[in-house]
């Protein structure tokens, strides 16, 4: 089993990359400018990609999603109930996603975005910006729903067994890794929150728009775009 | 695989349950009064036990590890360099325990106290009062030493890969988990110190000494004792 957790200093975007025994490899939320790296680690631990995954479409950085793709000939998905054209697969809530003897399972949790999932690996859950450590991501655009999210969260999510690992697309502070336990109850926005609380609490972040959403955005509903397609 | 992290408020220590394919299992730093939890939940995930593993000679609770024993013929095991007469095996660095198809590393990391261990399971590390989620065990008691502590944690412990797993024997803030690359950056008393400097925080700490410490010393040198032995 190979397990890696990357980190972007410019977005503060983490990223995973995770195999099986047999070297049947997966990528999630990959960064458009770090795609050799993900290319080098994945030559140097032999591994075979099959997926490329998205959490949601991002709106502060690009996703390498389709750029590793045409180097590698993985597989893109995303989740289906959006926009997006530049992934090959359209993913659906409770599905299964198989790569060597290891399997993926999809939990679609609107909120941050209605098209957010996290992909549940093992007792490792990458949650994109629903869950974050301490935190939640934001919900005011993209179809953001502070209800949606606190539902996704305490329904979806906090039902796991407690160990379960939450991996989150960024954090802020230099931490990486939390679980559902330590959420329930340190998480400083919805832990022992009733609905009204957190929608409050979201309400009132008054955080500014995210720096790249307009060139974020579009590229990344075509699944990113390659490093040259960007220099031109 | 199966991994429980449970919990005693009354000395905030986290206790490890862990198994393998076959329900071959392990605990580590487990806590006298919680024995019948313990049993009840290999019971009821018919899991048998191999192993009960402590970190090092407890100072704040007693150990539940010849209970344990006693109820399921498990064997105890710890350090080898101390005076410890209750366990069945002693451990030596660099040794590897098997259970099942898994194995679990020992590393021998004295500072917290002499015979201070960590036991690394795949990418999990169990860090006992050595490495703990922002700060580390004290030093001041039971052959503790600032100077060796810190070369336990930045030489045997930082050198292992940055998503490795940690998992402390306490935590008081309700944290739950943290990994190598986290502790390298964000750890308030070790990461970007200086011997010196780490020395001086640890000799500045000025801590009550622990509250049972007098009870809890010589009971588990003895491996603990079993409920009925504490109420006579």
């Amino acid at each position: 089993m190979i397990f890696r957790q990357l980190f972007d200093t410019d977005s503060s975007t983490l990223t995973y990359l995770l195999a099986d025994g047999q070297g049947i490899a997966v990528i999630i939320d990959p960064v458009l400018e770090h795609v050799e790296t993900y290319l080098s680690l994945l030559d140097s631990l032999k591994l075979a990609l099959r997926w490329v995954l998205d959490t949601h479409i991002h709106a502060d950085h690009i996703t390498g999603a389709r750029a590793i793709k045409e180097r590698t000939g993985a597989t893109t998905a995303i989740a289906g109930n959006c926009e997006a054209t530049g992934y090959d697969r359209q993913l659906a809530d409770g599905e299964m996603l198989a790569f060597g003897n290891e399997s993926i399972r999809i939990i679609a949790t609107p909120g941050h975005t209605s098209e957010s999932l996290c992909y549940l690996w093992r007792d490792r859950l990458f949650t994109g910006d629903t869950l974050m450590i301490g935190a939640c991501g934001r919900t005011d655009f993209q179809n953001g729903s502070s209800t949606e999210m606190y539902h996704s969260i305490t329904q979806k999510l906090f039902v796991l067994p407690e160990e379960t690992l939450v991996y989150p697309c960024h954090d802020y502070k230099g931490r990486r890794v939390s679980c559902i336990g330590e959420e329930k109850v340190l998480n400083a926005r919805i832990a022992g929150k009733t609905l009204d609380e957190f929608v409050r609490i979201m309400d009132n972040l008054n955080l500014a728009p995210p720096k790249r959403i307009h060139e974020a955005v579009p590229a990344n509903l075509l699944g990113g775009g390659s490093p040259e397609a960007r220099q031109n």
